[in-house]
């Protein structure tokens, strides 16, 4: 074979010229249907080393939330000595700056966002990078702010859209960081080379921005190259062994945090295809089981540790500083073998040997085929830690093939071939009220003339003060969710190109294909208070409550009606026709680079403050109380017990939100009516 | 009327809410049809200003070329306090730095490039400055450098393409620095935010770069009044006198060349548009001619110590360091009148005030129509100053109307309306060379092979030691151009979606509408030595005499042949086909920006470099020598007389040459055979 370091692999597209790290997987991992009982527990080096970092997390929670942070280095791949956590204990190395828990400067996405977040917790940025960033460098926000319409500024302002990536990173690209593993980094920079060397012929707009990314590319991989030489690591070659196939995969993805503070910045899916180097290394009798726990122990660590500044909307939106370091483990092959391995379980178990913690994200990818013993394990898992993610390898794997991995919480995607265009969410719940006032809003007055804030185009309102009429509802439904999908669209426009522009993220794409796909993905938030309220509109008799201005800011409403959460089609139909409704109409627009539009109900944590920002609604719910989370029936309605309400959420369909549902559930022993 | 300063100026579009300067111009200027007997000489103040600078200018030389440089301060409109040569004499004011002949740092064109000009002259970029612009603020020479394919490299390091705007600034735009004075700062930026507002609907990548543009022009603007608040003027209303007028529209121009250093940086057309501030003045008794005089003489030094920081390939390519101030001057109207003012005498007067000088470049257009006084006072001037340029306004004025202006020496655009897309040339006399050799370069050898480098694609060259068949040459030549026509449009391609992205003239595209037309502007060198070559293959014997590889490297010519400047169609229409069949494959091409292909043959001082570039040629010029500057025939082949030679140059087609035509012509009484 082409390099040393693949002696022992099973040869196949993957080794001859093409990056094709699935065919490696599939060629040489080795699934395992067995139980956990082959675990090891921590080693004291682990012990000691996570004792380190607690104890950090101590001091960082004492300091108010931030331990260090740098106010004048510029973070980019090299902009750090290297820096440790305890130097002779760490198996695997690499911290985003020169000393653990000291947060990064990373002003591409925007200097005033930069700022402000070093002065929440009492730093202030070096006055000279200011200048720079202000007179010299223009920043993604920046180039935002310039373009956005009024229009646009007021549904931003007015909240019916909500947590755009115009003023934090828009994340949700993952790296294929397996591919620094896998083939070094100079067979990576020859493959880009030849990419490059592709985009020919007459040079549109759009060949010289690709010739220039792949540019921008190389010149990171390169940079890559050299951060991991500061820590005294080769990866301009392959990986040779698992220590070292850890440690590229984790470089790669440090190389990303470096570079970028994206919202949600996953790993990707790397447990099974580092299985194959630990297997190897096992069988070669080089490490033992004890040994290859400790090197993911300490990959974990460094996962956990993953921290970026944040501004205080940032917070208030994800209700905390979520990071999102998501790995998909798992999961079925297109092939029917499982892609379960020994290391899912590692993975997994570093949950018991360094206790429960929310980060990384583990997702495992559950089909009604997976092996029993893991499920078990998963289950157990679960009641004792809460820290497991599930998603359904069934319904993504006829879409998404058997190497995809998760952005964020729920978007699907194939590693290191699909990208994301991140584009939060329309309040559907708040549209619905934009409605019923002819796109006035129901909270926020027009700081001038002393009037309700006019949002949307100043469409027919509900004048009558009879009880609403469900078909006259719908109807202005559809023209302001018709305006609102075209205001959102054109939002995201601007914000993808200005991404691109400025805070370009060039070493994930560097590992990507050059020809990527990419998602154009929107959001919808509010859904149950939505299909509610127009049940509550449908079947009972909702009547109007106006303020001194005329505008609707309450309902009386007479009579019961059916709520979503029941598996009752009644409801549950109207949840379906919003999800079909919107997603058709973000269709009929234009997006940038031709990117796949696609959807996702997915607000796991920023239903609050959607909820915030929202009137009274027609379902009874209050003002200011929060949205219900992704798909979820609004809290305590779903009365007919978990499998209904499972069912209801089952019914949305995934081929018109194909960037993912998310059901957030709590669940106790009697929800499912008996014992373990 | 809108604006107390616009008291006594008839009304008209341009004061009914529309910029429209031409309008203004052509409502209140007055034509002058008398003698220069009017004109006055300089004051003292003048004088000793002028010494002042004639001191400056000496110090200058002394210490090697340039007098004092900033290291570490970049150029923008507002980043220098205020800048005076003598500050009680100036009548106009403003400086590019806050010294005189102090020159200022402009990197957004290349960083490297500024880092060589200033070590060039002695000085050391500021680290700092550096790191910045190569961590975190991309160039637009590295933009352009990380997108030429390796073809385009070698097209250019061969200089079969040569003096691409990929190393220095494009200029070539001319704002249009008289709206300044007409409207004020406000005004124009109400107009540009109204603009900004009609952009609108799906927002794809072309409306965003548009939206965002208008945004950087607002800024631009806004800096521009804070800059002139900093000598005290208030620019953000109209002007009120010939005073204001002046340093208004200097304002403009100032910041202009404050934040781009582009290789021609033309003032426009001003001095009638001035005339009617100076001749409402004069009627009003608020100043005499002397004081009028002194205004445009205290402009005019301005204009003439407009210095940039250049690089030893721009000094030799340019033959020193020429800013190309261009005042286009005088011409006549659509309606017949003259556009000769008595300010047209006053601006061509100061080469007799202040002494001949190359700039500002003050270009007459030239008309049979024009005022007889004012042509014999032109004639004379020359005769004087050997300091006047000439251009036939009555080949530009159906094509441009009568508002247009000067970019570099012979580029017409209408001023505000128009922009261009530099390009400078394409050497068609080494093309034929490449035609011959298939594409190997006559000069030099591949560093790696040692064979000769192989530039275009490999296409058959002449094998054949017999005299070269005229049919088989062009047949050849034809396949080489398409060729070269294509790589040419590519490189532009690049070049312009580079600089509008890094280096994007903000200010001067302020002052332009803001639905523009661009033109794509190509170029053309070697015309004359190539229509000759042609000429010898086909009216003499050329035979091929080979070096070592088997490459054309010199000819031996048997019996004489036509040459061009003499009127013999026989060679004169191989030039015009030359121009036609070039321009016509440039047009096939796709051109950023939906801009307009045009072509020029005005290679004014460059011929040497490329002459330098371009081995011994069929015509009997040896390897080495200039090409003739232009449009001009080779030297001393015009053996026919003044007009014979200005006969063929008038052949070339304008309509296929839309960017300029320029022919150096050196006149002594005996070339028009009689005395004054």
């Amino acid at each position: 074979m082409k390099y040393i370091e693949w002696q022992g692999f099973i040869p196949g597209k993957w080794s001859n010229d093409e990056v094709d790290v699935r065919d490696f997987i599939q060629k040489n991992y080795t699934p395992y249907e067995g139980d956990g009982s082959f675990l090891k527990p921590a080693t004291e080096a682990t012990k000691k080393l996570w004792d380190e970092i607690l104890e950090l997390s101590r001091k960082e929670r004492e300091a108010g939330g931030v331990l260090d942070a740098d106010t004048s280095v510029v973070s980019n791949l090299t902009s750090h000595a290297p820096g440790y956590i305890d130097k002779d204990l760490e198996k695997i190395v690499g911290l985003q700056t020169d000393k653990p828990f000291k947060r990064a400067l990373q002003p591409f996405g925007g200097i005033k966002m930069a700022e402000q977040a070093l002065s929440l917790y009492g730093y202030q940025i070096d006055p000279e990078i200011k200048h720079i960033f202000t007179n010299y460098r223009k920043t993604h926000n920046d180039g935002v702010f310039d373009v956005y319409t009024p229009e646009m500024r007021l549904a931003r302002r007015a909240h019916i859209l909500t947590g755009l990536p115009d003023a934090y990173g828009r994340g949700r690209i993952i790296g294929d960081y397996r591919r620094v593993a896998l083939y070094g980094v100079d067979y990576l920079i020859k493959q880009k080379e030849e990419d490059k060397s592709l985009i020919d012929g007459e040079m549109t707009p759009e060949k010289i921005r690709n010739r220039e990314e792949i540019a921008d590319q190389i010149k990171a991989l390169k940079r890559l190259k050299l951060m991991a030489e500061s820590y005294g690591c080769d990866i301009s070659k392959p990986a040779g062994t698992a220590k070292e196939a850890i440690q590229a995969t984790y470089f790669g993805y440090l190389g990303a945090i470096k570079d970028q503070n994206g919202a949600a910045m996953s790993i990707g899916r790397i447990s099974t295809f580092l299985d194959i180097y630990i297997q190897r290394d096992l069988d070669n009798g080089l490490i033992d089981e004890t040994e290859a726990q400790e090197l993911i122990d300490h990959l974990v660590m460094k996962l956990r540790i993953v921290k970026f500044m944040r501004i205080q909307s940032y917070n208030e939106l994800f209700s905390g500083d979520p990071t999102w370091v998501t790995e998909a483990i798992g999961g079925m092959g297109v092939d029917g073998r499982t892609l379960v391995t020994k290391n899912s379980f590692r993975i997994l178990h570093t949950l018991r040997n360094l206790g429960p913690a929310p980060e990384p994200n583990l997702t495992v990818l559950w089909s009604k085929n997976l092996p029993l013993n893991f499920k078990r394990f998963c289950a157990q898992l679960s009641i004792d830690t809460s820290s497991v993610q599930y998603e359904s390898d069934d319904l993504m794997r006829p879409e998404m093939g058997d190497d995809y991995a998760i952005a964020c919480c729920v978007s699907a995607m194939r590693v290191g071939k699909d990208m994301q265009f991140f584009g939060a969410r329309a309040n559907l719940a708040k549209c619905l009220l934009y409605a019923l006032n002819g796109g006035a809003d129901e909270m926020m007055l027009d700081k001038e003339t002393g009037k309700p804030l006019q949002v949307s185009p100043v469409y027919a309102r509900v004048t009558s003060d009879e009880a609403l009429d469900y078909n006259d509802v719908i109807q202005k439904f559809e023209q302001m969710t018709e305006w609102l999908a075209g205001v959102y669209v054109n939002v995201l426009n601007i914000i993808h190109y200005m991404h691109d522009k400025y805070a370009y993220e060039a070493i994930e794409m560097a590992l990507h294909d050059s020809e990527v796909r990419r998602f154009f993905a929107t959001g919808i938030a509010g859904l149950s208070c939505a299909a509610d309220s127009l049940s509550a509109i449908k079947y009972a008799k909702v009547y109007p409550i106006r303020n001194e201005h005329g505008i609707i800011v309450d309902f009386k409403t007479e009579g019961d009606f059916p709520k979503y959460g029941n598996n009752d089609d009644r409801v549950d139909s109207i949840a379906v026709y919003l999800v079909k409704s919107f997603m058709n109409k973000i269709k009929k627009h234009f997006s940038y680079r031709e990117s796949v539009k696609t959807m996702s109900i997915l607000t796991i944590t920023s239903n609050v403050v959607y909820g915030k920002n929202t009137g009274n609604t027609p379902d009874g719910r209050r003002a200011g109380e929060a949205l219900a989370p992704g798909a979820n029936p609004m809290h305590g309605r779903d009365s007919n017990g978990a499998l209904a309400s499972l069912e209801s959420v089952a019914k949305l369909p995934y081929s018109y939100s194909r960037d993912g549902i998310s059901n957030t559930f709590s669940i106790t022993p009697n929800s499912l009516g008996k014992d373990d």
